[in-house]
């Protein structure tokens, strides 16, 4: 975590986070060379409530906690209440990351152009623990970690295509003639053309604002264990070191109401039912393909079947397909 | 259910669905007045799966029906090969419904404007059954039905309500000199300003265009038990006489994970852990007021735990707080 | 101009624009009974500067200025800078005004529930000089005053309708019941019902949260003379009392370019250089009807040829069709 | 142009495009692998015109034509009606095109993911005549065409760096491993990280579907001049060759309204009045350094005063500063 701090004390009548105050302008490092750090803010957990109760005016009397009201409009997919409060990061992210969070359409973004200028020599290169093998299982995710000398050997690999990419930037630009006046009568190409040549481990930056509903939606996402780890590197960070200091009572009821909390379909609630008064599952529990066998009339594998005894399990149901 | 068809056979290279062709254009009665109607669509159920595969290219090839990939995308909430459908419906409807309606931003929208036409003498008149008095438990909602004879008395009042203010409109706007030369020597009042008399339980008109990731999201907000009973009609005849035949398979996803699937928080499941392993409910299960006690030691109402209570029972969980 | 203040001062590093936090809270009226008030606001004209130079980086050393930056963002379509400035604002609004707003997509809005609470007697009558007979040219808007006597009983109708229909709401809520006790055996319809008799000339409150570009999108369209009156009263308000002082320089250069700029079609620009080199207009210019006849040979009005003959006029461009 | 059909007729009672269908599923080249193809669309020239209809009312009436009502919506603004057009494209594009074109928020995108699946070896090499040199008065553009040695050493370094970066990223697969079982106990690098060395220039592919206002703002941005080349190309061939041929009317009236349309500033509108009323126009004309002067008393270069310049003279006025 860096220090920085680039604007003097000022008295402002707004309502004030004092712990996003403490971080505000405060760079915090994810991966290599990456980093999140809030530029502005408005609003707090007040915003919440304040917007919540001229909704509902004096029907919210009741409901005497701030707490206790913002748990409630979550619970109850009143979003928009959440809405009301807005911050502004400025990120240092892969163009690979960058790319897959740009999908959050709902935020506001001034990304870095190397239409404009000159991209630094900053890339990404996994850590040795990173490094996984493609899953065998998961056609979209990581298996096991590599062996260490072939990690090894990918991180020198992957540091040397880098750096000879950067190189043909350089010299595509002709920086040289630039900075040092060495080849002055070789044109340098455009800078909208010598960037094509950049891998998507390079570094980019934007400010990325947007309000707390779409920031908890892009957290529900991007901090699931089936988020690539490197935009969830920045989640994570986003999510446990800024957002929860700033609105402390939105991010717990986020985590009981969202981001722990457990999605049971139709037919998960059936078949808990089913189990607590005795039914036969053979019978009962037969949607696409959960009770196909194999020639040896043992049960095929079935990926939804599989989550739903997992989930059951965790509710200290017992349930055995057979 | 009106009939009206307005436009000719013709040939297309587009995915059609014959399902949704049988009904376009017919206007599905709502309320007293209001209807709606299909007016244009694009997709089909292929569509879904069709984006899905640019994006997972082979890592779909095993997952051989459309079925298991449109119940997989919307399982782990991959929602936007959703957006690639899209359908525009005309609808009539009380102002005070398009005022929640309108609420839902991701669409498109071109409503009947008063300041360029005349409105018509089409007001909503709640039917007896509908006719509820103010909830006492839940400050939002509706309580028991009205007696029959206050009932009558209301409809009564609403009726001569609405046509006295529909006759002041038509006043103000000198109808009677527009078309029958009565009065010729007065002004009519700017259509924009005489509207303003008019109350919300008259019906507007306008074409809706949305996605079909924005519509299923629509359904879950406004097919709600606590939705207002006239949105809900609404929202009810759409979802089941008009998109349930247009994408069926969509349709059967969505009921099974959205629509009647549970949601646990964090702390449901955590009750249901402590149970199964005969946990002292007292001493693990405090949040938020759970457990706060009246004078005499009986447990004091808490909504969220009342909620607890009842999805745990349907998965045939007992459980007891005292 | 009210003058609550309702939050004590606190030390920020946020940027703050003095002269915003000086008229924050503060209710600007606008209407009979309507206001507009700043609630919180993120960012100054700084912020368009900050963001724009992430993006062009060294490319925008040489524009010393922020001015000159500002004007040339804003001249060259470079909006999403202008996308880094929020404000918060409380609005109470008549709910036809409320239904035109409300079209803007790209805001946050929590609005009033009269589902919730009961509506106040707040109502919207025009003022004698706002109030206007229908215009016999334009479809869409007001024409000359009414006479003063007619405009006196158009008041007065509008207000006892308003009083008519506010007594029947506290009727249909049994609003003496719950106040006074008296008829306490009736049942009061429920608040989501009751409010179906209200009229659009009612107030509503809403908190309204965007961003500057969309901001600035609202004013052009909302300041416009087509516009309609009661909502360019606000938007007038909001511009140069609340706006300007907040970002004067990104006002300052939306007047330039985009409220008091002239559009001119390919065909008026056709037009100006036909002037110029002396061609003769009845052989060049034809789109669409502009050089229709009548019976005895006079050209027949167009409205779009008008359009163009008025703004080269302001250039100093006569043009003449004959 | 390629040619594949891969649907068979079907009937509908939807509007249909002729000319559209005659092009439905064609893929037309752009850049040297890229290409766009209409996958689906819905509605036509009179999708807008049926929208504004209802709109408008009775108010319509005596607009009788199609092309009328559309130039007149266009014209004032009236651009809800546009959206009721939807177009849904299958766009193959270099990764640097489709970081830009994501920008444009309002859209449903899904792209190919190089996570589930193994990108192909396609790259993007600028043909000679495009391959230019950094302007040195533009930060952001293209200035002369390199010189024919130059750029054949340019195209040979980018075909040489992509190949490597291809071969790198089949060796960190493991790809000969997977398809000829060489080095079959070597393991294979997770997808998701294996891409992070392929370069911006290499291909994507994704659907992308919008409705038509939104797709004429594209158009505006990025057929301009100053936007980049490649994304230009694509531009093009949609405006004219695809979106062109399906809603010429709307494409007529946007080429008059919009893209072929001038945009006079506030100071531009002054200065044509100055100088038709024969002011002087050093005392009149001199907002943010216009009429700044080097030490010889001649006036320094000013980017918006050439501009404003340039634009009047093509009205056919002449000005001159001094």
């Amino acid at each position: 975590m860096s220090e920085a701090t680039f604007e003097p004390l000022s008295s402002t009548r707004r309502k004030t986070s004092p712990a996003l105050e403490q971080i505000l302008y405060q760079k915090f490092a994810v991966l290599d060379h990456g980093y999140v750090a809030v530029m502005d803010y408005m609003g707090t957990d007040s915003a919440i409530v304040q917007a919540a109760r001229v909704s509902y005016g004096e029907g919210t009397k009741h409901i005497q906690e701030d707490a206790g009201l913002i748990r409630y409009l979550l619970r109850n997919m009143h979003t928009s209440p959440f809405e009301m409060c807005e911050i502004k990061l400025l990120v240092r992210l892969p163009i690979f990351v960058a790319r897959q969070w740009i999908r959050h359409r709902t935020a506001n973004v001034n990304e870095y152009s190397a239409r404009y200028s000159i991209l630094k020599e900053d890339f990404y290169i996994p850590r040795v623990e990173h490094m996984a093998a493609q899953s065998a299982s998961n056609k979209q995710g990581r298996g096991e970690t590599l062996d260490a000398l072939q990690a090894a050997e990918v991180q020198d690999r992957l540091g040397k295509h880098s750096k000879d990419s950067y190189a043909l930037y350089e010299h595509l630009l002709n920086k040289d003639a630039l900075e040092h006046e060495i080849n002055p009568n070789r044109q340098g190409l455009a800078r909208e053309l010598a960037r094509v040549v950049i891998p998507v481990n390079f570094y980019t930056e934007w400010y990325w604002k947007l309000d707390l509903h779409n920031l908890m939606h892009f957290f529900f996402l991007r901090t699931d264990e089936h988020a690539q780890y490197e935009i969830r590197a920045f989640a994570d960070v986003m999510l446990h070191q800024i957002v929860k200091p700033w609105v402390p009572l939105a991010i717990e009821a986020f985590m009981d109401y969202r981001k722990n909390a457990m999605h049971l379909s139709a037919r998960d609630v059936y078949i808990a039912s089913a189990v607590a008064s005795g039914e036969d599952l053979t019978q009962v529990a037969q949607p696409y393909g959960w009770m196909e066998r194999n020639a040896d009339g043992t049960l095929k594998g079935n990926r939804e079947r599989g989550e739903c005894v997992e989930k059951l399990a965790k509710l200290g149901i017992t349930v055995s397909f057979k």
